[in-house]
C-alpha cells in the first residue's frame, strides 16, 4: 500500500502524457501498481485484490491490456520494457515503452544488466526510477549512497546513468504533478534510452504510512479515514516460523561465534531483523542481490564462518546457479534457510514456493530437510550450527506454527532420519513439513501410519525398506509441484529397490497456481484436511 | 589460452606482492589462472591440464590451497573476495583479498550486487579490473563503451566505480610488471574497498594469439614455437550441433521477418555469429547478462516477435527465476536453444549441462524436447518458428552429430510426439537426445525395443500406454542427473496410472562430474555403447 501511495501523482502523470495501453508502461515488482490498476479500470472489483478470484496484487498481462508485462519479483522491468522497444523499432512502430522502478529494486544485478545492454540502443526507452530510499525494508548499498548524495546536491547527478550513456534528467518532485508532466513531455521528443530520476515518499498522503514506511508497506486492514491499523488479537498464538527464525538465530549467535545471518533486502519479512538489532556486526542485509548473498555466503564458509541465507523459496530461484556452484559443489556448510516454502497465499503465482525440492534434489552434496513445526525449526538450525559436512537447505512456510510452547531446550536431529507419527494399519502416509499437520487431522480416526520424513535429501532408506515392507499401499504429501519433488524421490527409491508398491503422490498439479488465502488454496489442490481425508479414506 | 596470457605480469606481480595463500586471490571465472597454476605447484602436472583425473582448467578449492574459490561461470569473484574480508574482518585476521575481474565478466549483473555491498562495507577488499576488451568473444554493453572511453581519456576516471565507493585507481598498464607492483604495494597500504583498473591485451605475446582473440582463447594443439594451429582433418565430418543452430536460424529468419536471436556472450561458440553477420540487426549479443537475456525474449514476445533464447544448459542456471515468471507463468512462447546439455567434457563440473531437465520439468506450460540428431534440431526449430502456445526448451550436446546429409528439406514434428526406432520384444529402452546413438549402438544385436521419446514433456502419453501394456522391462537412458530427470518423468507416468512394470532408470548418478573426455565421462557413468550393451543384455 506504502508504495501506491508514493507514486499518485506520477501514475496520473504518466497516463495523462502516455497513451496507454498503446504506449507501454512497466512497473517493476507492481507493488506500486495500485493505482495504475484503479485508473485502468479495476476501480469497481478492486475491492476483491489479493483474493481468490478477484484481482491480482501484482500487474498482470491475463487482467488488463493496459498491464504490459506481469511482474512479482524485482528488477525485471527494463529488459521487458527494452524488449518492447526494440520489437517496436523492429516493426517501425512509433511507441513509447517506460519502466519504472524503484531504488531497491535497480540494485538487484539484472537491472543493471538491463541498462548495460540499453545504453548502448537506441530504442525507445524512458527508465523512471521512483527513488524513495526504501524497499519493502529501508534501501541499502553503495547505489543507495550515491543517489541520497545525488538528492542532498553532494554528488554530481550525470554520473553513473550517463556512463551508461543514458540521457539522465533529475531528481525532481515526484510529487509535483506539474513538473513531472512538463518533464515526461519533453522527455517523450528524447530519442534513444532516457532516465529520470523523482524522489518520492514512501506513503505519501497517510500519515502513518510515511512515518511507518516499513508496517505500511502492506498494513492489512485499516481505518481509512484515520489510517489506524485494526487491533490485533490479544490472544495467545503460535509463532511465525519467521519469528522462530529469528529469535533462534540470536541465541544461537550469542554462544556461537562463527554464526552469521544474511537476507536479501528482507530482514522484516524474514525477521532477520532482530539479530540486525542485537548483533549488527554479524548479521547483512544485502539488499535485492540474491545471487550476491548466496556467494558472499559461500566466501564466508570457506573462512569457517557457519552462514545462515535467509532466503524465500521463490526467491531462491534467482541464485540457483551460485548453489550449484559456489555451494555445493565446494562442500560448503551455508545454511540455507528457505522462509515461504509452500504455497503463501495472497501474493499469488509469483511468490508461491513450490518448486524448490525439483531444482535442488538434482544439486549432489545439499541436505533438504523441512520441519514439520516450530520445535523442528530450531532444532535442525541448532543441528546446522555445529557444522555439517554439506550445506543444508532448510524448508517452511509463510505464517504461524502451531506450537505456543515452541520454546523447548535444543536437541539434535539427527541426520537423513525421519520419524513416525502414528501407527496404523491398511497404508502409509509419507509427509514432509507442516504438511504433518493437515494430514494428522485427516487420518485422526483412520487406521493408517503416517510417518514424517523429514529429509527430502538423503532419504532415510532404512525407515523407508521397512515401510516398503509392511505396506502395500503409499501415500505421499507434499506442499511442493508434484512434478520431481519428494513423491518423485519416493518413486525413484521405490524403482532402485525394485519394490512394486502401490504409491500415491499428492502435491501441487502442474499449473500456475493463483491468489487466495492458504487454506483456500490448499483446498483448491485438494490438500486440505477433507479432501486428504477423503482419499486416504478411499484407499481403505 | 589467450585470456592466461594475457595477465603473465599480473600475476607475477600478485604472488610477488601479496602473501598467498594467507591472502587470498580470486580468479573470475578462471580461464586466466593457468599462469596461476604453474606458478603456484602445478607446471609439473600442467601437461594433464583438462583431461581426466588431470588438473582442472578452472581454479579449484580441492586442487590446491592457492586456489581460494572454485570458479568457472562469470561475475562470482567480488562477492566471494568479500565474504572471505568480512570474515577476516570478524576474526581480527589482517589478510587481503583480491579479486581479478575481466571487463566483459563485471558486466554480469551479479558483478554489480558484489561491488554495490562492497561500497558500503569497509572490509578489506580489491577488485583488480583485468580490461582487455573481450571476454570468450569481444565484450558488449554501455559499461565497455564507458571503459573503453576511460581508456581514450574521453571520459572522467573517477567515474561509476567512485561512485560505487571505491577508492579507484587506474587504469594503468597490464603489461608493465613495474607500474603493476608499485601500483599493488601502495594499495596494499589502502584501507576499505578499492578497484584497480588495468589494461591488458588478450594473447600477449603471441602474435596469432593477439591479432585473432577469438580463436585464440581455446585454440586447442598448436606449435610452442610458431603458434601456429594444429591442421584440421579435411575429412568430411558431420556438422556441429552448434552450427546446425547457426545455419538454421538464418535459413528461417530469412522467410520469417518476426524471428530474432539472443545470445548472453556466447555468440562463437552457440554459433548465432552467422546471424550476427548476415542479419545483424536481429540477432543481439547481450554480454554475460542472462537473466537479461531471458526477459528481453520475453518483452519481445509480447510485441509477436519469435525469439530464439541461445543459452548454454549450465548458464541457463543463471537465468532460472525469469524462466520461470517471465516466460512460463505468462505463456510467452519463446524458443530457448539449450546448447552444450548433457556431459560437456573437458570444461568439467562447472559447464555440465546435466540438472535442466530436473529444474525445468517442474515448470508448467513450458515444453522440452531433445533432439537425437541434426536433422531433428532442424526440424524443431522449423516447427517452433511458426509461434507454439507456449515456451519450448530444446536440448542438445555439444559438438558433432552423427548426420553428413545433415540439410534435409525441413517438416514439422508433432508436439509430444515420440518415435520407435527399432522393434524387438523382452523390453523397451526409451531414450531422449542422442543418447538415442548409444543406445543404438548397444542394441544392435539385441531383440529389444527402442523408442526416441523426444518430447521430455509433455510426455506422448498414447506411446506410453502402449509401451507399458506391451513390455515388463522399461529402461529409460538420458545424459542428465537421475534425480528429477527423464527417468523421473516415466516413474511419474507409471505410477499416475497404475503401472507395474519394471523400470531402471539410467543416468548421471548424484554426484558432480568432473572433467576428461566426453567418451571418457560416459564410460565413467555408464552410458557408454559398452556398459549399457551389458545392461540390456542382463535384462534378457
Amino acid at each position: 500500500m506504502g508504495a501506491s501511495l508514493g507514486v499518485v501523482e506520477l501514475t496520473i502523470a504518466l497516463h495523462y502524457v502516455f497513451n496507454t495501453p498503446k504506449d507501454q508502461l512497466i512497473w517493476d515488482v507492481g507493488h506500486q501498481a495500485y493505482v495504475h490498476k484503479i485508473l485502468t479500470g479495476r476501480q469497481d472489483n478492486f475491492h476483491t485484490n489479493r483474493q481468490l478470484g478477484g484481482i491480482s496484487g501484482f500487474p498482470k498481462r491475463d487482467e488488463s491490456n493496459y498491464d504490459a508485462f506481469g511482474v512479482g519479483h524485482a528488477s525485471t522491468s527494463i529488459s521487458a520494457a527494452l524488449g518492447m522497444a526494440i520489437a517496436s523499432q523492429l516493426k517501425g512502430e512509433d511507441k513509447h515503452h517506460i519502466a519504472v522502478i524503484g531504488d531497491a529494486s535497480i540494485a538487484g544485478g539484472m537491472a543493471f544488466e538491463g541498462l548495460n545492454h540499453a545504453g548502448v540502443t537506441n530504442a525507445n526507452l524512458l527508465v523512471i526510477l521512483n527513488d524513495n530510499a526504501i524497499g519493502i525494508d529501508p534501501s541499502v548499498g553503495a547505489l543507495k549512497m550515491y543517489l541520497t548524495n545525488v538528492k542532498k546536491g553532494t554528488q554530481k547527478q550525470d554520473n553513473i546513468f550517463e556512463a551508461l550513456n543514458f540521457d539522465y534528467s533529475g531528481p525532481i518532485d515526484g510529487h509535483d504533478i506539474d513538473t513531472i508532466i512538463s518533464e515526461l513531455n519533453r522527455l517523450k521528443t528524447v530519442k534513444g534510452p532516457k532516465f529520470l530520476h523523482i524522489i518520492t515518499k514512501k506513503g505519501k498522503g497517510l500519515k502513518q504510512a510515511e512515518v511507518d514506511q516499513v508496517k505500511y508497506h502492506a498494513p492489512g486492514k485499516f481505518d481509512a479515514k484515520t489510517g489506524d491499523l485494526a487491533a490485533k488479537s490479544t490472544e495467545v498464538q503460535p509463532p511465525k516460523y519467521q519469528d522462530v527464525f529469528g529469535y533462534t538465530i540470536v541465541e544461537l549467535a550469542k554462544q556461537n561465534k562463527n554464526i552469521v545471518g544474511i537476507t536479501p533486502a528482507m530482514p522484516t519479512g524474514s525477521s532477520l531483523k532482530y539479530m540486525m538489532e542485537e548483533i549488527p556486526e554479524r548479521a547483512f542485509d544485502v539488499g535485492i542481490a540474491e545471487q550476491h548473498a548466496v556467494t558472499l555466503a559461500a566466501g564466508m564458509a570457506t573462512q569457517g564462518l557457519i552462514p545462515f541465507c535467509n532466503i524465500y523459496s521463490t526467491f531462491l530461484q534467482r541464485a540457483y546457479d551460485q548453489i550449484i556452484h559456489d555451494v555445493a559443489l565446494q562442500k560448503l556448510p551455508v545454511i540455507f534457510c528457505l522462509d515461504r516454502a509452500g504455497l503463501v497465499g495472497e501474493d499469488g503465482a509469483t511468490h508461491h514456493g513450490v518448486y524448490d525440492l525439483s531444482y535442488l534434489r538434482c544439486i549432489p552434496n545439499l541436505i533438504i530437510f523441512a520441519p514439520r513445526n516450530e520445535v523442528e525449526l530450531r532444532n535442525i538450525m541448532y543441528t546446522a550450527q555445529f557444522g555439517l559436512a554439506f550445506p543444508i537447505a532448510i524448508r517452511y512456510p509463510r505464517g504461524r506454527g502451531v506450537t505456543i510452547d515452541w520454546k523447548q531446550p535444543f536437541s539434535k536431529i539427527e541426520i537423513a532420519k525421519g520419524v513416525q507419527l502414528k501407527k496404523g494399519k491398511n497404508l502409509a502416509v509419507l509427509s514432509i513439513g507442516s504438511m504433518a499437520l493437515n494430514v494428522t487431522e485427516a487420518i485422526k480416526y483412520l487406521n493408517v501410519s503416517h510417518y514424517d520424513m523429514r529429509f527430502i535429501k538423503p532419504l532415510d532408506e532404512n525407515l523407508l525398506h521397512t515401510i516398503f515392507k509392511i505396506y502395500d499401499i503409499i501415500v505421499t504429501v507434499e506442499d511442493h509441484a508434484i512434478k520431481g519433488g519428494f513423491g518423485s524421490a519416493i518413486l525413484e527409491f521405490a524403482s532402485e529397490n525394485g519394490y512394486k508398491n502401490n504409491i500415491k503422490t499428492l502435491g501441487i498439479p502442474d499449473a500456475f497456481i493463483e491468489h487466495g488465502s492458504v487454506d483456500e488454496l490448499q483446498e483448491l489442490v485438494g490438500l486440505d484436511v477433507g479432501n486428504l481425508n477423503t482419499i486416504f479414506t478411499d484407499f481403505l
